[in-house]
């Protein structure tokens, strides 16, 4: 059962919620936007779902409504920024904005974020990079679900990477994956329809393979781009270890399996090596390297050329990164998006007890 | 049946070669160790193994042994290489050698080349940065061989990406991957042993899964990694599209199914967008970020807490990227490098005709 919201309503209530919590109008603002966008792109488990979720961190006092983000340390090219525990949502809009005034000046720009939360959908940050001629990049570590190729510890968040790259009259390539085989908004997709999961997702607490889509409830882990070693997990391993590094080490967040959970009831991890979540931020100037009509002139012609490229059998057409987003975009604003029944009753109670009115 | 050589006996043959070539001391010097350090650690596929076919590409005019290697373009932060048709083993470690400086003056460095050939292991260049203390990048676009996801069309390279991270007692984090579910090289072992490629590594002509490891030969392909959609494929072929767009759409390089091939016997593509192959490479001073010796104190301790994770059943340990490469250069370096008859055979044949002294 879904019901289908107009952008706006969706839109009013989610700033309600925010400005409730004691964020100041820009922030809900930003807030609002950034949550949103994911449920506009079609990545429902990033967006409005997640909004109780963002209230129960508050309630804890694991976010700050009204943080004092700023720039901790800098040169011509990078930055690195604490968000003063505020919703990621907030921080990484600001972050990836030092990043495109520093690209401005210098080429380039590159910002680490720590103390920061979970920053919605990492694509919604790179493209701000778009309407300035820039290639956008956002990275962000999350909580530990995800084991090491040879491992059953859950050592690593799904950590995803972004890239949106501005193309001339074709959209822009927009690349928003995370380092695992299967995001694990996927997985819970298949945990509300009882349904058996692919084998190369997930594996037991002993480290076999298994379809069983809820074993993470019994110490089972998610497993990295590749699945298994023969297939390059150890691939997919070092791209997580990579995002983890660039967010939180070179920040000083927290890092590996000491990164903070996002479900308000799991203690947070004893012995932080550092502070909140973290995230990583770039953005390059087209013109930095060659002009910027010569550059979306070839962008046109590698998506045109991609997207002739001759379909396998059984398959129309190829697609080229960030389609299948911008479909979902046109369709949602157009038609409404839609919303489960179950994350509309969760929306409701939230709005109850924060004695605001309902969606 | 293979041949054991001392490094400095590979080192001073392969020198030879280059020096008959028209290289000066100079580029044959780092033409010979860029190419070397790939027998050296491991990746037999990408060392001396193709040094007949860097020779056979200079013999077919595709490969300049004299190249005016120069900046094309800058910005504080980015540079544009032009190669002159050099040998990639030389173009590139000059243009990380940019990123390097480039880094220095503004915290990071990032260049883009265009004209330029195979390259070596990225992971060499990568690792240039790690004396600096800087975090080093290195990408590089290649003849296509890979279908991307729903295609049976070869359009991208095995575009490996390779990214070196300094630590402090620990050694250094490596990661060096194609963005294939297997690389190339791992394939033409299995075609020399005749034997099966496990499942997901390349589709035959008509898109279906194969076994064959020598589908390559007639009109398969290698797949992203992920191998298939329900396993992430997506995912490999937009890191791998990321590379080629990085490498040769921001420089001017060919791209795409126009990339030329490594093959000197192989006609170059037709309406060539771009010159040459295209590289990326990015060094990114710690100390941009945050104090390097605090930085590194939280490397020693990541990695220290990856090797302590929990292994799986039947496994002894977790590695950290780079431990297996970096066990294979201690092993080479004591005990000489391995060499396969047929490839000593090539070499042999490669002095002949050069008319130097075998190896």
């Amino acid at each position: 059962m879904e019901h289908i919201f107009p952008y706006r309503q969706l839109f009013d209530f989610t700033y309600s919620v925010f400005k409730s919590i004691g964020c100041n109008d820009k922030d809900a603002n930003t807030a609002t936007k950034t949550l949103l966008s994911a449920d506009v792109r079609g990545i429902d488990s990033h967006g409005v779902a997640r909004l109780s979720g963002y209230v129960r961190l508050w309630q804890a006092e694991r976010v700050n409504a009204t943080p004092d983000i700023k720039i901790v340390h800098e040169t011509p090219s990078t930055a690195v920024v604490d968000g003063d525990s505020g919703l990621g949502l907030v921080v990484a809009p600001f972050a990836m904005q030092v990043a495109i005034d520093k690209a401005k000046q210098v080429g380039t720009g590159w910002v680490s974020v720590r103390n920061s939360n979970h920053f919605g959908i990492a694509g919604y940050h790179a493209m701000m990079a778009l309407q300035h001629d820039m290639i956008g990049m956002a990275m962000t570590n999350a909580s530990a679900l995800v084991a090491p190729t040879f491992s059953v510890e859950r050592m690593l968040g799904t950590n995803p990477i972004a890239v949106a790259i501005p193309a001339g009259a074709e959209p822009a390539f927009v690349a928003d994956m995370a380092t695992t085989t299967a995001a694990n908004g996927k997985l819970e997709i298949l945990q509300r329809k009882n349904a058996d999961a692919p084998v190369g997702w997930v594996q037991d607490k002993d480290g076999n393979a298994t379809t069983d889509a809820n074993a993470l409830k019994s110490s089972g882990s998610l497993l990295p781009l590749g699945s298994d070693r023969e297939h390059g997990s150890h691939k997919g391993y070092a791209l997580g270890s990579i995002v983890d590094i660039f967010s939180a080490v070179l920040s000083g967040a927290s890092y590996g399996p000491w990164v903070p959970p996002f479900p308000a009831y799991v203690p947070m991890p004893e012995n932080m090596p550092g502070k909140g979540l973290g995230h990583f931020f770039g953005a390059m100037r087209v013109d930095a390297f060659r002009p910027a009509d010569e550059f979306k002139q070839h962008m046109d012609n590698w998506i045109q050329r991609f997207r002739k490229a001759t379909p396998a059998r059984g398959h129309e057409k190829v697609l080229v990164p960030g389609d299948p987003e911008r479909e979902k975009e046109e369709l949602h604003m157009r038609n409404g998006i839609p919303v489960v029944e179950s994350v509309v009753e969760d929306l409701q109670k939230v709005a109850a007890q924060l004695g605001i009115a309902g969606l």
